[in-house]
């Protein structure tokens, strides 16, 4: 097997997805973007992933579009919201939304894919146990993917980069679970919208996080400000 | 009218969209990436054209993707093609290809334009008098305005930002006419892939440009080092 891209945050969801993608047999690029996230501490969580799985390479691509996005997680002026309900979580669409964060990642995604020879992209978005992203869904992987097969030379030419999206339709407590079972160092990864020492235990990230590990019975190894 | 965000390369096709959106009424924040191309002229000549027309904000964004990318123009050890035959030009896919680029480029600034509140993006993509690029053609703008319909909150909510190619059907003489109606100072506009003193006259970009003069009967006030 080839080469493929996986899109690395340093979150339990895509630390996850590049145990899963290890295991399949491909050779793993990581992609992390330094895009004015608020948490920098997560740059360093996967950092730290890539280097447990051994992985092929690490790309790391600043792309400073904190001040021009409007989002409270590149933006230190606006708030992220806290200690919101499960059902409130999943309502409508919250401040730490990044405009086409997912398109602008997997199209640059896809085009490291086309230069280098990959034949995948992997990315972590979740449309159950999740934020009301737009960019989390099916509808939005299905286009993405249409949009690469027009565009692109490998696509005219029928070897179209596929794009997966694993733990799409997985619950958290699943993510979790598959997570011990590929031997994911959970305590290395990072969800945490804040960048602080330990980790908020308020923000939606870490509430959905607790929650997951809560419904598979387990026990999460980060510490937290609240619990 | 509101804001539009118009893609802006510095060379003749987009400095005429750049023209045509004013002509239209929009307030006009130009866009520009630096990508590692070899033609760096081209950002100068962006920021001419910008100046010139008095756009309200011009973005210039580093996106150092160089050696990432397979590509003659954004890599210095693939050669771009020169001398070839009109017809050559519309065959296959040259390696001035940049994979993904307008996908990357248009992402970017549909998330800039759905975080200031802009209407519409515009991309000088043109698909007549082209170098073949999968990325310039009309399945792509509509694969591309459907994955932002479907994933970002601007979307959803049924406000989605426009994509407009303007130029997408034209050919390189009717853009000509058009930027000569709406006074494109087309001296400070650039197309050749190198980025030497004079334009080369032997790539494609300038052999396209140079055609589209002859075909509208027109002297192309720029010095070519062949012509």
């Amino acid at each position: 097997m080839g080469e493929a891209i996986v899109l690395l945050s340093g979150g339990l969801d895509s630390s996850t997805v590049l145990a899963m993608v290890r295991d399949s047999g491909y050779e793993i690029v990581a992609l992390t973007f330094d895009y004015g996230q608020r948490h920098l501490r997560e740059l360093n969580s996967a950092r730290r992933i890539a280097k447990h799985f051994k992985v092929k390479e690490h790309i790391i691509i600043p792309l400073d579009l904190g001040k021009l996005l409007k989002s409270s997680l590149t933006n230190g002026t606006m708030s992220i919201p806290k200690g919101r309900s499960k059902d409130d979580i999943g309502k409508g669409i919250p401040s730490t939304y990044v405009p086409s964060r997912n398109i602008i990642f997997l199209s640059i995604a896809s085009s490291i894919a086309e230069s280098r020879g990959a034949e995948a992209v992997y990315i972590a978005a979740n449309s159950v146990d999740f934020s009301g992203y737009p960019d989390c869904t099916p509808e939005f992987i299905a286009a993405f993917q249409k949009t690469i097969d027009v565009a692109t030379k490998a696509g005219k030419e029928g070897r179209s980069i596929r794009v997966f999206a694993p733990v799409l339709e997985k619950s958290k407590a699943e993510i979790i679970k598959e997570a011990v079972r590929l031997q994911v160092p959970l305590e290395l990864t990072w969800s945490c919208y804040e960048g602080s020492v330990k980790a908020c235990g308020k923000c939606d990230s870490c509430l959905l996080r607790l929650q997951g590990f809560a419904d598979a019975g387990m026990e999460d190894p980060l510490e937290y400000e609240v619990r």
